[in-house]
């Protein structure tokens, strides 16, 4: 192998400084946040991070880093797991797609609770989060497409080299000394794809996170690993990919940077029910016809999507999320797919939707964009209703897309936090780049 | 997929019960255990099991679990992944062809910490951890042998479902939650093939444990995860290996327990290294000629080993442990195999020893039982010398075995522990069958 891409990546990752920022990027930084607290502060009340705190606490895991959304205290380590898998909870939060994932929750945990240990500065905090937000994008070109097809969790595997990127940056480890720890994170990076639906998923960030901090921890301790781990032979990409994509990997996209190709998901679902949610939408405006009156419902959308969220007859509200057929039936039946409360076991039996849903014919199409969608509706009377939409495209407007984030932010973090909490945080998160501890940031999001 | 594998292997492991056990079971199980405690007492003494600890007690992670070999306590979790590593660090630890691994190294650690924490009985942590040693050998010969060609370290991968079944036997997981418990530990598999030569090797064997715990205790609790991971479409052996030998995997070995193919090592490197090393011996006992007059020597062993121990030019003691010429020519020049001190950076440069490596060329056979080796010396007055040996085939004489496992116990634990010390471990290890609280095993494993 001629190209040194593991060195380059950790070269780019460990030299980043707030100096090398166009203005837009800590903007773009501080959106991440506001989503990323909205779907933590959330995702904390749910069964699976209960579990995980017991876990904690049964283990002896006290300590004083703190929880997103909760009251306990527990160790670093802990701290990113369980903040991890809570963030990734409600399947809600951001995604890019040369990442292949989620790209802030294996991030943000790791530096959270490291920059709360060692009072990190905000500023630090900004530079290691885009060191480890590119990153993602790096290592995820690097073995795309093949190692998400194999049934790797993106989000789980490269999540956990971003996470890598991010702590030991945060650290100040040197370019060879990350280099080790991205070693030490391709020895850790795990996640099944067969396991989404289950809780198993949101964990996934949680080990990611968890693992990053290992790595960058062990590393700058002198822990010992292969500095060519990306590429070497039986390496990550070796074992886990049947391609090595560098010049991809190494390249900026067009855009200059990954961050700006981040993705917010404005449906508490899988992203790539997203496009046909929006044609469902669309149609449901355009006219607003009985549910009744539908005879055929048609879906057209990229072959990937099958083994990713195509369960036909979810049963419960996690499955749902994960259901082609089934949020494209809520869209259309006017169900606010924004609303985390609206993806539940009763919905899924409910007879309106399961008529609809039992409607749905998929065509998957071989070679279409992953996130483009086409939906046309028969009814009974023959008129057809068509839409059709691409949730890959970011957003151009930033300003647009931070009043949506804004609104989101609000309705996730206010019946947790209560209005003056979710203040707090928002106030927090906006003066990240004047902090002298992000500490205060971190216990600015826990409950009482 | 007809069988449903993953709910088998589960049956089998969580209905185990100590009448099923003949009688030599318990004492191979305390065979198991001197090897175990021996290696792990030594191991406690590496570099990277002081980093480890650093690693915790830097985490906040004091608590009353113990750590074989050193005075300092920490959490459950904690002790799993530091034992675990401790007891790889060596790599001196026992073997089985089934498995293709490790085996004891990811269970007892896991064992350890949770009997210590719950006040587990001796007899229940004997049937736990054959529960364990039992489901490596299903796992293992599931995905054999392509997820080990194909990078993947068995120790860290197959390992995880072992600690996973010995942990969950231990807490009285039913069937179904200890296949859930499979799903968990799958998707948090893995390791490596490549880092080996590094301390990454060695933490393979602590994070499988740690993971095996994890997922027991989680799928107690009630997290959820598919409870089909092993053959289920993009789970374990669809993403990791390129067949599914159901019908192995379910199958009792000949002699009816995998635990009665149990291969201790005598020598403390690679076990692909021990033929070539016996040979070597047997060579040199049979004609004591002067390194000087070699000529050539020629190695055969089967193709896999390229893969796993022929770095060719070692440089450090770790290095030299995954060198077939390197411990070909130490055994040729009369150096103590069996001594882990024999492997160090000096050796790799003695003038004596590098002459007779570079002699050595290695034939690989593809076919081979890879557990064969065959060497034959040429001297310089044409005198040809044989010798070839299968390190694969368990000691008939399990009398034998133990006096050379007191052997091993005495010269690793003595050094660390003192006479004292040493005779309190080895009585708390014979005495398992009866005790009423592991803890008192795990605490007399200590230092000071």
């Amino acid at each position: 192998m001629a190209v040194a891409v593991t060195a380059e990546i950790a070269k780019k990752a460990a030299h980043l400084a707030w100096t090398d920022f166009p203005d837009d990027l800590v903007e773009r930084t501080k959106q991440c946040l506001l989503d990323w607290f909205a779907v933590t502060v959330s995702g904390a009340q749910d069964e699976l991070t209960d579990i995980l705190i017991r876990e904690a606490m049964e283990d002896g895991a006290k300590g004083s880093a703190s929880l997103v959304g909760r009251s306990e205290k527990t160790l670093p380590s802990a701290a990113a797991l369980i903040n991890g898998a809570a963030s990734h909870a409600l399947d809600y939060d951001d995604v890019n797609f040369a990442m292949g994932g989620h790209p802030t929750v294996t991030v943000v945990p790791a530096l959270l609770a490291l920059g709360e240990q060692i009072k990190a500065s905000g500023r630090l905090f900004v530079e290691s989060f885009i060191a480890g937000y590119e990153t993602s994008g790096r290592v995820g070109r690097l073995v795309a497409p093949s190692h998400y097809l194999k049934g790797f969790h993106v989000t789980g595997t490269v999540g956990s080299f971003s996470a890598t990127a991010a702590a030991g940056r945060m650290l100040g480890l040197t370019d060879v000394q990350l280099a080790v720890a991205f070693g030490i994170a391709a020895t850790q990076a795990a996640g099944l794809k067969s396991n989404f639906g289950t809780m198993c998923k949101p964990l996934h960030a949680g080990t990611a996170s968890e693992h990053g901090l290992r790595a960058a921890r062990l590393a700058a301790k002198g822990f010992t690993a292969r500095g060519d781990s990306l590429e070497c032979d039986q390496g990550f990409a070796s074992s886990q990919s049947d391609h090595l994509e560098i010049e991809s990997a190494l390249a900026e996209p067009p855009s200059g940077w990954h961050l700006r190709n981040n993705l917010f998901k404005y449906h508490a679902s899988c992203y790539l029910t997203h496009s046909p949610i929006e044609c469902g939408k669309e149609i449901r405006l355009k006219s607003n016809f009985p549910p009744e009156r539908v005879k055929k419902i048609t879906l057209k959308i990229e072959s990937g999507a099958d083994k990713v969220c195509n369960i036909p007859h979810p049963a419960t509200g996690l499955e749902a999320k994960f259901s082609l057929r089934q949020t494209l039936a809520m869209a259309l039946a006017g169900v606010d797919t924004a609303n985390v409360d609206s993806y539940n076991e009763a919905i899924t039996q409910e007879p309106r939707i399961k008529a609809l849903r039992d409607k749905v014919a998929i065509e998957f199409q071989d070679g279409w964009t992953k996130s483009l969608a086409e939906v046309s509706i028969q009814l009974d009377d023959g008129t057809t209703l068509e839409a059709s939409h691409d949730s890959g495209i970011p957003w151009a407007d930033v300003g647009k897309q931070r009043r949506a984030l804004e609104t989101k932010f609000d309705s996730l973090v206010t019946p947790v936090l209560g209005a003056a909490g979710a203040r707090r945080l928002h106030d927090a998160i906006e003066r990240i780049d004047s902090l002298s501890d992000v500490g205060d940031l971190a216990r600015a999001s826990t409950k009482g």
